[in-house]
């Protein structure tokens, strides 16, 4: 192993140990103490490596290199936040691979071994997550102009708390020096896979060319109160058994396809007035349909409205479905694709082209500059779990292909995309 | 209609003002400002009409009136708390019926129109209702012996808030004055029915001589955390989606009984994490068993075993059941029962002996004394609800009812019991 991959690994040992939990993973959702003791220790890592630091308005923290004055940037990057009892990889590995890779490509510049023709940036990209705060993809989202930073900053987690508190109280203002889209050529972003389609067919690296086609809901169950023992059966309108009714049915849905073509979860609930007494009057949840063809998702959602009519009718409760995100099957664009398969040709590692099923800040971005997107394995597909685990050496390997990649980027090769 | 009743009526109005809820019902659950403002006011009126105040450490509050100094007392009572979003009538009709009826017997007693051989009180159990601060009938079972006071002192609500602080931010402090179990002869309560049995009878009031037997659990279910896109459907181990087999699962176990035979209800979940796209590692829920036949009662927890493992099978999770309560048909005493029948009949009133569903304080009272309780017809039996609703003719009447009962106890008529 390189002094660099040595480095790397004892920096992402580091960068480990804030929200570091028991059994082996990381919490530190966005905007949380543990998130902004992340962002200031990567602040000072962005420092001692030549990166001058910034912070946008939305929260997303850059570091940014200049090799040609004026020119635009070339941004690598991930996100620092986690699920709660989440694991160590999940965006934190892309964002120090950035670094990495971003550090190496400007001091070969500088050492004129390259010829850039952009600067480079690295950015961690505030609250990916969406477990605090919703929607997820939240600072990339305001960066590429897709939400307002007035609502980002004006939502509000649980509790109450708003995001700009939760800014406030945290790592670093915005002073106005931070990169925005127009200074932006193109993107890159490694991730882990999240899935098991590389570690099972013994494949590398990934390069992803398109998403999962995805529809996701928030589902509004509504019921009556009574009393849970003196009410009759038939009497009830009870909008947790509505709620169970649909979970069931939104899971018997993925039954209805072969194995692997849709995927359904419902994994987040609100039940009110949740007393041990009294039946639900109200049940508020999340319900996410995904899928690598598009027809199948169309069938599914068409089942769904099947599944929560007879919900309704044996619960007697009226429920309300109202779409949030709907995607098809989203291309990345071929020409960062090659780029991807080229770089991992180069350096002589496995390779294939692969789908994403999770949403990544380059959904965004790609949508807005051209966009490569690489992944590495993940031991045995384990995610937003604190087992989730990469190998070092896939982990080494992936920060080679990020700087091969921003190699590439960095001279232009993305240029006429 | 009498002066006392349009006293009665005037008072229940102006009592259903603290904590008014814009659907026409209250919302004061244990230890809130909305139940210390009716507190405050019960306490004031107690005075009024001749009444010492005193609370206990559990937070009960008492009024004393003294007939024949040093006796027992003839205790009557009920609950001021609610649930959230509750009617007006559940626990608080019975405590205002109380104080009326006392005040009156009282009157009778010093006109030298009745024999007192006991004194007369009347109480506001504290948290009969259970939905802050669990247990319910907390207040009556600390009086009883049934619940340390330390416990009840130190249980917390969801927030963190303990007993003991809200008790202590409200209404009165304990002194030393407040009467004990020793000092009751006798109790006797009056509620609204909570059901439809008396209004589709068309029967004036109902003596309660049982109550269901009743089997309520805890329940755990433990499953993995993984990402809600990306994790196959075979590889998940989703904590929620057990939950919602084990809800349907209880609720058609009432489906194999005769209608009327077997309730079932899980109305409270905390899920965990309860992220938007991470599969929940872990759901906990209330689940309630209640029968008028031990025997369907014991046939329901052996098929609901069945369901359990069902649910673990499907959904890969492990889920573990504590029961937390479980009662049989419990009889309330039969000479508490005659003497009810027998005022009823006095009064004119078509009466029918009846069983509780709900518990009720009556229902830890009647283990330590002899025990009288009673209901007054329910619109549609509409409970814990806002729309829950008692014709002003059935509450007076159970005013009355519960008045000559209170007679009877004062002459010493259930002494032998």
């Amino acid at each position: 192993m390189s002094t660099t991959d040595t480095e790397f690994l004892a920096d992402f040992a580091a960068m480990s140990r804030f929200g570091a939990t028991p059994g082996g993973g990381v919490d530190r959702q966005a905007g949380t103490p543990a998130d902004h003791e992340t962002r200031r220790w990567f602040g000072e890592w962005l420092a001692r490596h030549g990166y001058a630091e910034s912070v946008d308005e939305a929260g997303n923290q850059f570091g940014t290199l200049e090799l040609v004055p004026g020119a635009p940037y070339v941004l690598l990057g991930s996100h620092l936040d986690s699920q709660p009892l989440a694991g160590r990889y999940d965006g934190a590995y892309g964002v120090l691979a950035a670094a990495h890779a971003g550090a190496s490509v400007a001091a070969e510049a500088r050492g004129g071994n390259l010829d850039a023709v952009y600067n480079v940036a690295v950015v961690n990209w505030f609250n990916e997550e969406g477990s605090r705060f919703t929607p997820s993809m939240m600072g990339s989202g305001v960066f590429t102009g897709k939400l307002p930073v007035a609502d980002a900053l004006a939502t509000a987690d649980p509790t109450g708390v708003t995001v700009a508190e939760a800014l406030a109280a945290g790592h670093r203002a915005p002073d106005g020096s931070a990169p925005v889209l127009a200074d932006v050529a193109c993107y890159a972003e490694i991730h882990v896979e999240q899935g098991r389609n590389l570690e099972e067919s013994g494949t590398q690296v990934g390069i992803v060319d398109r998403t999962w086609a995805a529809a996701k809901y928030r589902v509004i169950v509504d019921g009556a109160q009574s009393h849970t023992g003196a009410t009759r059966m038939e009497d009830r309108r009870d909008a947790l058994y509505g709620a169970a009714l649909l979970i069931a049915a939104a899971r018997d849905l993925a039954d209805e396809f072969e194995p692997g073509l849709l995927h359904t979860s419902v994994s987040e609930m609100y039940v009110l007035p949740n007393s041990p007494v009294t039946i639900a009057r109200q049940a508020v949840m999340n319900l996410d349909l995904r899928s690598p063809d598009e027809g199948v998702l169309a069938r599914a959602t068409e089942l769904l409205g099947k599944g929560i009519a007879d919900a309704e009718a044996r619960s007697r409760t009226q429920i309300s479905v109202e779409q949030t995100h709907r995607w098809g099957l989203v291309a990345y664009q071929p020409d960062g694709v090659a780029l991807g398969t080229a770089s991992a040709e180069r350096l002589g590692f496995t390779h294939t082209t692969i789908m994403t099923v999770a949403g990544h800040d380059s959904t965004n971005l790609k949508d807005a500059v051209p966009t490569v997107m690489l992944f590495v394995p993940s031991v045995e597909g384990i995610s937003h779990n604190e087992a989730e685990h990469t190998r070092d050496d896939d982990a080494v390997r992936g920060v080679g292909l990020l700087t091969e990649v921003a190699r590439g980027l960095v001279r232009g090769e993305l240029q006429t995309a």
